[in-house]
């Protein structure tokens, strides 16, 4: 069973529904009323904040998993936390400067990127060795 | 095995796949050219509409699956249901006018929410009596 | 055991990931600095070729799993492969001008909808048949 990996997603879940809280309040805030998703830099960067975090789900939860299976469910759980924290930067950072985004999107990044590496290669050898 | 919520999943998919037909239906309509995606408002809520599937489907698929494997397939599916209704409300409200997209907005939510408190808490119960 | 389509869900993201590259690249040729997402045609080429990625994302990442599991590995990644290789056409395309698009857009989504229909199809006849 993969319960670490099971709470992480969990948690990565409640991270990005923030984003979501966030856009809300920043269009009350901004006075940006839906469909539009422009007007204001200030409402522009949340709304950035909540579709890159959108972007990368797709990508950090498949790698997630697929470490969790092929490689360890712990070590997948530690990295998720990684990112969880790194996308907590982001979130907070570019929230209040565009230029202040880059640290926290660098270890998220990061961090999908090494469980995408140890997925693709744990199946890779699993592959060629039966 | 989760038979009613892998077709769940797949009922999921045929509804926020319908979104985009209304997009590649509403850019037809209102001449808005790929890659615009503003010049009309009527083309902008649809949009939205899609879009706003979209932003869901990473927290309503992974809720929904761990809710089936640490709860119930059964309940999952029937949750799963409740959200694909509210999505079904929101998607015709909202593509007449932004301000009736409320009520199925919140019962696609209120489904989502459940699936992630049952998943989350039954993980954790799981960790914690081992 | 899902190997081949545990490889195809890494080559899919790999892919994927790439578009959001193509929109960095993008995004420093033009001059256009986040939040912006427009503001340049080519540049907002680029960027809905990623949109429209992750848009497909949750159709045919869960559809491809579902078919892998319900029908037959072997069978899930080589129409998954068919995907990619689709996508990699349209990503291709699209970002030299859009109305060359419609070729990879139609392959990826042949891809994506047999895996839907076979999925869908099996999920149903096990259920009926138990």
């Amino acid at each position: 069973m993969y319960h670490l990996t099971a709470l992480i997603t969990c948690l990565a879940i409640s991270v990005y529904f923030w984003t979501g809280m966030l856009v809300a309040k920043a269009r009350a805030a901004h006075g940006i009323k839906a469909p539009a998703t422009t007007g204001n830099p200030d409402f522009e960067r949340v709304f950035r904040v909540q579709m890159n975090t959108l972007e990368w789900m797709p990508m950090f939860l498949p790698s997630l998993w697929l470490f969790a299976i092929y490689v360890s469910d712990s070590i997948a759980a530690a990295i998720g936390l990684v990112w969880i924290g790194g996308r907590i930067l982001y979130i907070v950072s570019y929230s209040k400067a565009a230029n202040k985004r880059g640290p926290g999107f660098g270890i998220q990044a990061f961090a999908a990127v090494a469980l995408w590496l140890g997925a693709t290669g744990a199946i890779a050898w699993r592959l060629i060795h039966g």
